[in-house]
């Protein structure tokens, strides 16, 4: 690869199930010389890449193990000596991800790339419950928003966006889940809104709870440990409705 | 299969692409006795279910070719016939499309079922186009809606939840570019925001055009053929700085 450049592939590495990436991201996996990927990726997931070198990049619980900036440097650096350099980020790479920074730094380093879309956590946490987002006559729209700001950012409006669709989800925001009810409470979403709580979607150690938006602090109690979506709106009046009670469900180790 | 029932697999297409079906539903496919499918699925995908017979159901251009209720009572007939009945969505299932219906007649059958995500159409825009739907800095929360309303239903309030949210992902909105646009405008979205207008995602003929929403109506005489996404928000800002001249482009045979 010398006086030559390599590609990079950003691929979306789908919601948890190795068997949920797409062929492409597949495909891409199985020609990569190197794989930085997320912490949370599955191990079956990088056993694709059969003869690509896997680096741990990115982070977990909220932590960053590894700054963005070196990620970047790091992507720019491999193309330099790999023909197939692949970031391999969990559930879609547009969505959440830091995507837009690997981006801007490839470009700037004139390194070909090529984003490999992948199935949002949101939308396999629906089809493991079996409930659509947007039930015809219920909902027409669907938010899916993050509590998480970056450092010196504005204040987010998430909040008046999640209760102003019919359904939103929300990405990252289990871990205070004490302070996003009040704050959706504050921005005009109903109390006995139902909630349904994923974690871990399509694990399986995947666990669903629904309880009402008044009842989401409870959460901080179930000892989620894995990545959890709060998702809210009429669409899950039914799942709510087939719970007896929330509070009865094992409480494992605090999160 | 006398006696006992199939089970049904709502299995997302995803956006176009045939390679950017999940691992999984590519295998349930393969498996797949009877497969009935979307107009607009890839020929390619159709061919994954080697010895399944398929059957084109749904709709195209807005025009339902098949009653929902008898697509509804094909599957559970196919499910006391055959081991492993396929219903091929374009997208993902649980977002605008009406797995719900399905779902329903399927559980009042009594008729397992299993539903495969797949990857949305917007994510796999913002993907060919390189642009994250929630930069970092710009947007927390994106909207995926639909101006399209059963017949009967209330009047939806998806222009104030798609004005609301910092990114918006308008579906099956394109053959109604000037209502849409002046709905947006009325519900507060700024006469200048960037646009993107997104035919085709990911197939060879896809046509991607950055324009203002005061500018959308133009998009009528475009003259788009195929599934349109129409995406609004300032993470756009760039494609339009990028655009010379949205009207410049071949204006082809009107929708």
């Amino acid at each position: 690869m010398v006086g030559s450049l390599g590609k990079v592939y950003l691929v979306g590495a789908g919601p948890g199930a190795a068997d949920l990436i797409t062929l492409r991201g597949a495909e891409v996996l199985k020609n990569a010389d190197v794989v930085f990927h997320d912490a949370l990726v599955h191990p079956d997931l990088l056993a694709l890449a059969e003869r690509g070198r896997k680096i741990a990049v990115g982070k977990r619980c909220g932590k960053f193990t590894t700054a963005q900036q070196f990620i970047n440097k790091r992507l720019v650096d491999a193309a330099r000596r790999h023909a197939v350099v692949v970031r391999l980020k969990g559930g879609d790479p547009m969505l959440f991800g830091r995507a837009q920074e690997e981006i801007a730094a490839l470009e700037a380093a004139g390194v070909p790339y090529e984003v490999v879309p992948g199935v949002t956590a949101a939308l396999a946490a629906a089809a493991e419950a079996g409930i659509s987002l947007t039930q015809r006559g219920h909902a027409r729209s669907v938010a899916f928003v993050t509590p998480r700001v970056a450092e010196g950012e504005a204040p987010s409006t998430w909040a008046q966006n999640a209760a102003a669709a019919d359904t939103a989800v929300i990405y990252m925001g289990a871990g205070e889940a004490e302070a996003v009810a009040a704050t959706l409470i504050a921005a005009g979403a109903p109390r006995k809104l139902p909630v349904l709580v994923v974690e871990n979607a399509t694990l399986p150690e995947s666990r669903r709870i629904a309880l009402t938006l008044e009842e989401l602090p409870q959460v901080a109690s179930y000892g989620a440990t894995g990545p959890t979506l709060i998702m809210l709106g009429r669409v899950f009046d039914a799942a709510l409705a087939a719970t007896s009670d929330p509070v009865s469900l094992p409480a494992c180790k605090t999160a």
